[in-house]
């Protein structure tokens, strides 16, 4: 990251993190606190979604399908769907939040939400290429129900529709709100690299990949978008630079966090509503974050974990449990879902280090809150 | 194209073009000429590299070397080269000669010619994965040396440091440049899909594409960029609006002089210099002008050109020297270099409907004239 408008989250605010923070996380994280966080949604979907859609519907008929199936609102060749394959829409409720939180109209934001939603969907198109993933939202992915080229296709039209909706919107904040999303769309495609470029690196020994430098590319690859939506929501709301710098450290940790969640329900989230295989990081043998904890141990477990890792073979599905059930003997489960609450706990701080409208930073934290416990 | 600021070619200046602009051809493009468009190339490109050259080192190492790659700047590995890989540099230069013209030193367009630049290998390296090329400038393409993922997170590392480099220069002008080149993304990717498009239709018949729609696709896919680039060079250089929309005009006509000599090229090119195959559009039944245009006549040649293209079996070097033959009897080459002579007198056109300062406005022309004589 070379722009100064996307410093590392790793701050003084951070330190603030530990008590506070976990006290609350018990206190938000209950039911009624996930039926908030699914309304808090649902009123953002509904207020970015005309600017969302009209924005979707400038781009060219055939990248604009793959955009819109994408985005979970058609089937392919363009029929209806029940809308059960749309994402949570996090992102854009993040910068409607956060323009609220300076005390501004989420109406602010919505150029913003538009901008990283479609951002969110170029990255998810893009990389489901570069990582050969045919499945999403218990659907095919763009390139596998479309082929290769239109889906990069498809992914550049996205990304250059992102940059256009935001850099078209009229307003003062206009110029810096692009500046930052352009340095976003950098960190983005380095943390792809980064975790492209895990794949070849050994499990153990020198070359393995560290645990920092797992949660460099997490918070680069998660964590800067998430912060982008952030910071664009103050931005545009008018909030002054330290509050748009602490949302902007909010939304990174909360990325890690958010990513740490992936990890675990990558090897055991329940196929049936995640949409992916069951194990299926393990059966790709994917670098994430409970597996590297899990080796970062030197027991017998741990070796045996190492070895199947490293076995040339694939991992069938005994395989794929006993490496499940290994990652969780060494302590992998545990150490993520430690590194999640402790993140979330980072991000909480950030929030109260700076004065914030009370209704919406505590919609926020909800919003944090239920992430911890989401299964999909 | 959606935005305000990339109004299509076609407009009042065009008309003005006929007679002065084909005198002016005769007279600059002599062997002189050529000499001296070589120089002005060399002049701006040594401008804009050390602007390019920092650009391209903020990038991850990884899509860094991708992107030196594909700009000739090395091999794959990252091993120097002699510099024969380059392009022409015509983007770049367009951005520099038209903040000159608009009596401003051309380092105020340098941003701006790093971003042409940069979006101009972006689309290059994306094209080729979508087209299936595997040659490019003698060498393989990016795809094929280093593996279609990598090159979508290559084509995307450049895409977003276009932007961030531009959002992040310097200077009154910066929020309209950006909203320039973010307008000109969404025209390259709308090119590019109707461009792809083209392939699945038929070559004659109701369904056939018309030459109007062959020209719009080539304005979109070539000239908006040159447009652009001519555009932010003017923008950047501090020319009044109308100064702008002109010069736009004259880079978009440009393009559509370029993409013609190119499909001339693509046929009957010299493929030691071309680096591509003999025949090559031919070959892979490429939709281009020369082929469109010999299709628009109705006699027994247009005719057994028709059943060529359209026989299921691939043109061995007979049917494809035949074909060339055809396209050329029915009058496609002379069409399309008329079309190629017809533009760049538009472009001229509009260039001598603004005031522009004597020297940069020799310089452009003397650009435009070379580029009919271009033999790669």
């Amino acid at each position: 990251m070379n722009s100064p408008t996307t410093a590392p989250a790793d701050t003084a605010c951070d330190a603030e993190s530990a008590g506070r923070g976990r006290a609350a996380l018990s206190v938000t994280a209950s039911p009624e606190a996930a039926v908030t966080a699914a309304r808090v949604l649902a009123r953002c979907r509904d207020l970015v979604r005309p600017s969302l859609s009209a924005a979707i519907g400038r781009l060219h008929p055939w990248p604009g399908e793959m955009a819109a199936f994408s985005l979970g609102w058609c089937e392919v060749g363009g029929g209806p769907t029940d809308g059960s394959y749309e994402g949570k829409g996090l992102r854009q409720a993040l910068a409607v939040l956060c323009a609220e939180a300076a005390e501004a109209p989420g109406e602010s934001a919505v150029a913003g939400a538009v901008a990283v939603e479609l951002v969110h969907t170029f990255s998810l198109l893009h990389d489901d290429i570069m990582d050969g993933d045919g499945t999403r939202r218990q659907r095919e992915t763009v390139w596998k129900a479309y082929g290769t080229g239109p889906a990069v296709l498809a992914g550049d039209a996205l990304f250059a529709l992102a940059v256009q909706t935001l850099a078209e919107a009229p307003g003062p904040h206009t110029a810096a709100a692009v500046c930052r999303l352009s340095g976003t769309l950098s960190g983005l495609v380095r943390g792809q690299a980064e975790d492209l470029l895990f794949a070849a690196r050994p499990w153990t020994g020198p070359g393995a990949v560290r645990m920092d430098e797992y949660c460099a590319m997490a918070e680069l690859k998660t964590g800067t978008l998430l912060g982008c939506a952030a910071a664009l929501g103050g931005l545009l709301g008018g909030a002054p630079a330290p509050t748009v710098a602490a949302l902007d450290r909010a939304g990174r940790h909360l990325g890690v966090a958010f990513q740490a969640v992936d990890d675990l329900l990558g090897i055991w989230g329940d196929p049936a509503v995640t949409g992916k295989p069951v194990y299926g990081d393990l059966r790709q043998r994917k670098k994430t974050h409970p597996v590297l904890a899990a080796l970062a141990g030197d027991g017998l477990r741990t070796r045996e974990l190492a070895a199947l890792l490293n076995s040339p073979l694939p991992l069938d599905d005994a395989g794929a449990m006993r490496a499940a059930a290994l990652v969780e003997a060494c302590g992998g489960r545990s150490a993520t879902l430690d590194e999640a609450r402790r993140r979330l706990d980072a991000a909480r701080a950030c929030l109260r280090s700076v004065p914030l409208a009370p209704r919406a930073a505590l919609e926020i934290e909800v919003l944090l809150a239920s992430l911890l416990h989401r299964r999909m």
